[in-house]
């Protein structure tokens, strides 16, 4: 159709599309916000989608629902569909599906399909870290400060052992065994220590052992576990680039990271009292929701400006806001934070399904093959590292020791992060690289489902919607 | 603090952000995802306190909230603090003083702060575009097909009427008084016959209105004026460009359209049923919510992509999935989509009071003081012309015609539009273009409170807050 790249250039979107086009004409070629619109609602049909079918489909099957959900991004992302795929998968515009189809649909032009491409997954990864930070959110606000303070040295512990046991073992073992030099067996032993804390906490709610004492110990022990990597991977990485360990660097992120905490748990009544004072005061819609979210993204952003992460801040700030259920406004808020994280959450865990590739299963690949078998090493020290761990919870009588350990198995993304740091510096092999992914899929994977069965069976709650959750 | 760029480089972004600016070492400079959330996480925090404090102080003062929200964004944007500024306003990075916050608290490298800006107002212009498509998908909801079709022809007429007479008036008093030539004239005309939608929708819906007689002739009409305006938009920006009518693209947009909105009315069971279908059938969380968001994004962008709006399309799957009240995961949507709607709209509204540029009031400039007397011209023929289309309903008794005329006043977002490609195309001079921005201004921020006066007191539920919304 004629002057279709006309319209298609000012007429889509109703705010900036139609003006900065026109702008960036004289200049370099710029993504249109038309189209990088078009682009992320085509994504995150493809997400709901996936999510509620794999979601749906493990449920009925008698898994977690966030399984399914991480397999759904599985089978729509970089190792299927190719539909939700990202430029740090290596790949440009012409490998993605939803940019074909923009071309198709759209009119999208074949020379922006590359700046649409990058625009769109910045959009989608932004989307998909505010999912995280609010799964943190409702997280810290279902828990309580007291309950995690009480167990708080049995996290510690828990979350140093978790550390240190995979680590040594990990490094030892590729050095002595596979006869891997020191940087690259200190780096698969560094991608061993990780815990994700979304999928670990997303489960303990699905299960709904949030807050037994187990649930409290494994939420406090992986965010520990989460500054001690960030604090690792930082050691690590200088080491890859440099062949130097930053003191000073590492310095830094331990003391900001108890200063951020600290500082939080001091600030709570502060926060608490100021949420509580505005959203009393406040009239009009949105006076839970509005102040909530306001302290929970500026600790989330206080997190990430002083090197640590978003998410961590978003905890902080659920937690800190603890004495809810004694007002009207509280129990307000976590009745209608519900369906907000209802819609957010899920593009965080079908995005981390999207960027894993099974192309490391590939045994046509001879660094695959090569990768198998470090791989198969790599699982065991990291299942067994972490299952231990949980045995070194002291001075409680009747906990279940097993359910601790396995709740900090998964991987998940935080995993993913070592193994592209590691390979983008260039301190891996290639099989290294794959057998860390591959030990960071089985992780992920393995965990949840296993989470249920050491738990036990018979939580009521677990298979039924919350009435206020839709 | 030493090594603080390399921290900043690698450890904040838990995912990609570690990734992605390694990859990127090698090429050009990109934006960080990790700086790009700080950014878009600190704009938030400012854009809502924005939306409570702005939103709160006019519900006080007898306003309606949404207009405290349009001037809470005027002062966080670029009239006043640029906090939250975007390109199209001209400026960059340098001016905004998020970007300065970042440096200074982020260690957000100086040569990094450009790229950081674009991303991160791509990413705002996305998060206030899925905010309005919320929004027109919660007016669609709460709106009843059956009614606006009894309209349907007042409707037409009203948004015919309210379309031809600005044109007319505008153009021939621009080239009768003014002695402007033809283009810019009836560019002139063509921005008097914008109507907000989202600006008229949500007073609407504050004052408790939406769902009379008057209101649904006045959303009818939105929509229609607003298919309109973009078939007018194109066949003006066409003739300022290359001087010539482009009959095909305004062939092409009419079918487009028709075939848009009757196709989306005929699907309207099919998408019902699926919705009923699926969320009775989910067991997981977010049953209600993922479906009818996922047909919602569809609609939004099936509108985008053939050159409309992804906002009719949004409103459209509202619409159509209309018998709610009849099941029980149709009356939870109801009550579950209003804390979404709670927290992605404002972002939208602060978003358009961030981008007006209060600065052509400015009477040291020489084309403001032009530009005042010609606005005061335009400014007459905007309300008189929309306020007279609303006495062109006919064979109705006893209808407040006054309302509906009054209800078509704002201009809103798509006055800005017509604003920036008259501008961007060099068809208007720039006492011209002061004058339709301050015509925009003064529709925008006079119809909320003309309205309220209009309907008259004593509407109950106007300054309470739902009971299910928060």
């Amino acid at each position: 159709m004629a002057g279709s790249n006309f319209v298609s250039e000012i007429f889509l979107f109703p705010l900036s599309g139609k003006i900065a086009p026109i702008l960036a004409m004289a200049t370099e070629i710029k993504a249109e916000p038309a189209m990088v619109l078009a682009g992320v609602l085509l994504s995150l049909v493809a997400i709901y989608i996936a999510s509620k079918a794999g979601g749906e489909f493990f449920n009925w099957l008698g898994f977690p629902p966030v399984l399914g959900e991480l397999v759904g991004g599985v089978v729509i992302g970089i190792s299927a569909l190719n539909l939700v795929i990202f430029p740090e998968n290596g790949v440009d515009s012409s490998a993605s599906i939803i940019v074909k189809m923009l071309e198709l649909t759209a009119g999208l032009a074949p020379d922006a399909a590359e700046v649409t491409f990058q625009a769109q997954s910045e959009v989608l990864e932004v989307l998909a870290e505010i999912g995280v930070i609010i799964l943190l959110f409702e997280i810290g606000l279902e828990s309580n400060i007291k309950d995690l303070m009480q167990v708080g040295v049995q996290s510690l512990v828990v979350a140093t052992v978790g550390v240190t046991l995979p680590f040594v073992a990990g490094t030892a073992g590729m050095m002595g065994i596979f006869h891997v030099s020191a940087v690259p067996a200190i780096f698969a032993g560094a991608a061993l220590t990780a815990t994700s804390i979304g999928i670990t906490s997303r489960v303990l709610t699905e299960i709904n052992r949030l807050n037994t004492k187990e649930g409290q110990i494994i939420l406090g022990a992986a965010v520990i576990d989460d500054v001690m990597g960030i604090i690792i991977l930082a050691v690590v990485a200088s080491l890859a680039k440099t062949g130097e360990v930053d003191i000073i660097n590492a310095v830094y992120l331990i003391v900001s990271a108890s200063v951020f905490l600290v500082g939080a748990v001091l600030l709570g009544r502060f926060f608490n009292d100021t949420f509580i004072f505005f959203a009393e005061k406040f009239k009009t819609r949105g006076r839970a929701v509005i102040p909530a979210l306001t302290i929970a993204l500026f600790m989330s952003y206080v997190g990430a400006a002083i090197h640590l992460e978003a998410i961590l801040g978003a905890f902080a700030a659920g937690l800190v806001l603890d004495n809810l259920h004694e007002t009207e406004v509280g129990r307000e808020l976590e009745k209608l934070i519900l369906p907000i994280s209802d819609v957010l959450v899920p593009i965080f865990f079908v995005t981390v399904g999207a960027k894993t590739n099974l192309g490391v299963l590939n045994p046509a690949v001879p660094a695959n093959r090569e990768g198998l078998v470090i791989a198969i090493f790599l699982i065991v020290v990291a299942i067994v590292g972490k299952v231990a761990c949980g045995f070194s919870v002291f001075g409680l009588g009747n906990v279940n020791r097993l359910a601790i350990g396995v709740g900090m198995v998964p991987r998940g993304e935080v995993g993913l992060v070592f193994a592209a740091v590691g390979s983008a510096s260039g301190a891996l092999s290639p099989a290294l690289d794959v057998a860390i992914i591959l030990m960071v899929i089985i992780t992920t994977f393995l965990a949840p489902p296993l989470l249920r069965v050491v738990f036990g069976e018979g939580e009521p709650e677990a298979e039924e919607v919350p009435e206020t959750s839709g």
